[in-house]
């Protein structure tokens, strides 16, 4: 079974986000192994200099990489990624099944996601050119991924 | 004070997306009168043809019309609209509030939205070139009102 893994780095408080979330994970069960793993967001000292902020970034990155084992397909999530609609993001998630046991979505801290993950992309993406929240384009992808699984299925699911 | 006004088609039944939309809308009320008007989905039969879909479409079009006041400016969500960045976005609600008292989003069913409701349109709008379910879709279409009012009154907000 294909495994499906959500890399994000801050955790989501608001209980109703989390299970609106929850309820995907459950959901995407039935087709793919599904992990949400959440990182710590690391402090950045108040008016922080870019370099401040590149540093937090790339501490970041480090512990993101540990999540992201060698064989899996990566798909950072950054705003000068592909743009899909839903359908063609449901075959780049059949064609990714077929050739990788497991897909990583990488979305990054409220700073950012340094080049180093950026890099490691086999593809990048985007949902959107407006920018949400963190956590809410967690619901928006975990929501899209199942999509995908229906679409793929050929089952109904509503538009 | 601005209003803003979002008429959308299907009442929201999960507890938690409603929690999320009406924290939205309270934060909302310190820049704009803000209302949320759900109508209702009309039943389809099952496997409809083209002409019984039409005219689910139309009808509800017409509850939607009753609810645009002639003064609003009326922003049709659909997937042929404009896309814009956050940034533009709030340029977007800036100018309208300097011509309009009142400015309308639409979010039609998950069927569509009607021409007639289309037409009305001073601008189209598309958040995405993937498909959102429509609860989804409110929740975040409200953030992004809420995020452009930051935005032009030069305040904090997470990216």
């Amino acid at each position: 079974m294909l495994k499906i893994k959500i890399v994000s780095v801050g955790k989501i408080k608001e209980k109703s986000l989390k299970s609106l979330i929850d309820e995907y994970v459950k959901r995407l069960g039935r087709y793919a192994k599904t992990e949400m793993v959440e990182l710590s967001d690391l402090p950045v000292p108040d008016n922080p200099s870019a370099g401040e902020i590149t540093a937090v970034i790339e501490k970041e990155g480090t512990e993101i990489i540990k999540h992201i084992s060698p064989r899996a397909m990566v798909v950072p999530m950054c705003i000068e990624g592909e743009k899909y609609t839903s359908e063609k993001f449901a075959r780049v998630i059949e064609s990714a099944a077929n050739t990788y046991p497991e897909i990583v979505f990488v979305i990054g801290s409220s700073h950012g996601l340094c080049d180093k993950v950026k890099q490691m992309g086999n593809i990048k993406m985007s949902m959107s050119d407006m920018t949400f929240p963190h956590n809410l384009a967690k619901l928006m992808l975990i929501e899209q991924i199942y999509r995908a699984f229906k679409i793929n299925n050929n089952e109904n699911y509503h538009k």
